[in-house]
């Protein structure tokens, strides 16, 4: 499913190809985040011509919402998004463990009920796969358990056996069925353990044993300091087969990006991109803008001159932060288009540099202007 | 500036091309409206490749924010918000006079507190032009009030004066003043008088006098019968010269649009396509359907089959009524663009009858389906 096809000197950096059903991913990678099946404000079209590869979903949401058996009908999650890029799903096991007062966690699962209209329902290793096979998800993401980051040492074993244990029952269940709408599909297993190393090792040993497609890191951007985050993933990553992909779950800034391509990581999610678009907050080379902000009312550049997006070839800092301040729904629209293509670009540019050799350069030059060390004055960036 | 093309024989329909600074507007027209200098939910770019000719936006909103001065500064409008179709501005009129509370008319402008800061404002007929020389649009609209329909004979006699007096004053105004973006600005007249045909023939009379380049119908879409409107409209197309354009503003639904393009009307607007769209009211040939429904969770059909759209190219029924129920923004853009292709096409649509001499029998169809007359069973209106 994966080969590598290069690996930095001077870090852990690689750069590699996914082969899936639904066409080739070329990592490092940032995945755009479309929960419910949707990017949120972005067009389908719109996320491929920002060069997205590949989409993630979401198996807690869409279980509830359409349901399973409803995607199933209408031919899976592709046909009934109208999506020709492959898609991740994620197992809703994040989501279900946030319900923390909505849930009871059990042996063979976890009883739950929904955020929607508070009916009950039960998610198992196994149940949660045949959702993925409904959904028809290129890479199909196991149940975890996925504990606070302050959970402590005898609660993250205990949690992290559990995780274990679901993935040899997810590991067989995947094996004993197949998929329902004629493409392949691949499944990760997910190493949890906290900030433990000896229980990220159990983890991660324990999932190669079951013998993976790829191997995602969970249970990390839960709260924990940035530092902590690049230490576990720096370890995790060691344990980790070369010759498979690896997913770092909800990660993260653009900082975070970069630092943990450089500890070994291929693959990202985040909503942030999203999110804080949404909410007026656009990135720049030069660092994050707070685009609402009056001054930039009558600011006419681009909100970053080296954006090839549709917002920035379009449209001013000024028509943009007008949009914010008179509450348009094109506000929305237009910072998500550019967020998403900043974040698809960064990862563009770190697989150039890696594999012209030259990442530890590329990385230097692009935090230094990133967090301002280079910056001209008034270049840009509002914090 | 308006060359009327093609005059139906059976009705009062008609056909025609305005000249523009922005190009040519074939009539009847359908302008989308872009109160705030975007049409909500909607890219500029797929306002333009859904066959808009002219957009609306708003000289109240616009001078409330960004502001008249920030806009010249920018270069108008059309720059501001990357836009090279023409633009109409309502002069705000309708705005000032719905908020009740917060206004005060007095002979020579009103004076009104902003909704968004409660700060004070003024508008005279000659500041409205300002502002709309500000914005640059191609037509503007003079400073009128707009009384509510159940004002009675008295306030709508002594308000249809106020309004001619202001036009008055616009008109020299105007003839003082140039354009400042470069391109020419043309001024519409709008006809009140209430439902009173002496009132609604002083206005006109009036107006004609001061020789506009076009007339609107103002007063009409704001509480009364359809019928009212109708007659109202009939007998004051009577009023007005065939060889300037016709305007009714704020009108309407399909039936409505239908009906006054019979009654010799060239123009529209009307926020019905993208508002009742965020409200999942979507319109089809047979009728509007509240696409958010359960019924059409398993519907693969597009919203129209007849419809060309985006949406309607790509995207279910089941999958828009998925992203409402799930409040995904994309579902807002989703419907937003296929009811404005509707009513563009629906002007499109009569502007075909009526060169081919086939309105009448056109308009019977139309509305027969429309209103379910020969509607197959389950053939789509949820009504």
């Amino acid at each position: 499913m994966f080969t590598l096809q290069h690996q930095d000197r001077a870090s852990k950096a690689r750069v590699g190809v996914l082969r899936t059903g639904h066409g080739l991913v070329e990592t490092p990678i940032f995945m755009p985040v479309g929960t419910q099946g949707a990017v949120k404000a972005v067009h389908g079209h719109e996320v491929r011509a920002l060069g997205a590869q590949i989409i993630l979903a979401n198996t807690y949401h869409l279980a509830l919402r359409p349901g399973a058996e409803l995607l199933r009908d209408a031919g899976g999650l592709h046909r009934f998004m109208h999506c020709d890029l492959p898609i991740l799903t994620d197992s809703g096991g994040y989501q279900v463990f946030s319900l923390t007062a909505l849930r009871k966690i059990e042996r063979d699962g976890v009883t739950f009920r929904s955020h929607i209209d508070g009916s009950a329902h039960r998610f198992t290793p196994a149940s949660v796969i045949d959702v993925q096979r409904a959904i028809g998800s290129d890479i199909m993401m196991i149940l975890d358990e996925c504990p606070p980051a302050d959970c402590g040492y005898e609660y993250a074993r205990r949690s992290g056996d559990l995780t274990l244990r679901w993935a040899a029952q997810a590991r067989e269940h995947i094996a004993a069925t197949g998929p329902l709408h004629g493409h392949a599909q691949r499944a990760f297993g997910i190493v949890q353990g906290n900030v433990f190393d000896d229980l990220r090792r159990q983890s991660a040993l324990g999932l190669i044993d079951l013998d993976f497609d790829g191997y995602a890191i969970g249970g990390l951007a839960v709260g924990e300091a940035a530092e902590v985050m690049y230490r576990v993933t720096d370890f995790t990553t060691d344990l980790l087969p070369a010759r498979k992909p690896r997913y770092l779950m909800g990660v993260g800034t653009p900082l975070n990006i970069v630092e943990s391509v450089a500890r070994g990581i291929d693959m990202f999610d985040c909503v942030m991109p999203t999110r804080n678009g949404r909410n007026a907050m656009v990135f720049t080379r030069e660092g994050p803008l707070t685009i609402k902000k009056e001054r930039y009312l009558r600011d006419n550049r681009p909100i970053d001159e080296t954006c090839a997006c549709h917002t920035c070839r379009t449209h001013s800092r000024a028509y943009v932060c007008h949009l914010f301040r008179a509450r348009e729904i094109l506000a929305l629209q237009l910072a998500s288009i550019h967020n998403l293509a900043f974040y698809l670009q960064l990862t563009r540019d770190m697989r150039s540099a890696i594999l012209n050799d030259a990442f530890f350069a590329w990385k230097n030059a692009f935090i230094d202007r990133y967090t301002g060390g280079t910056r001209a004055a008034g270049a840009g960036s509002d914090r």
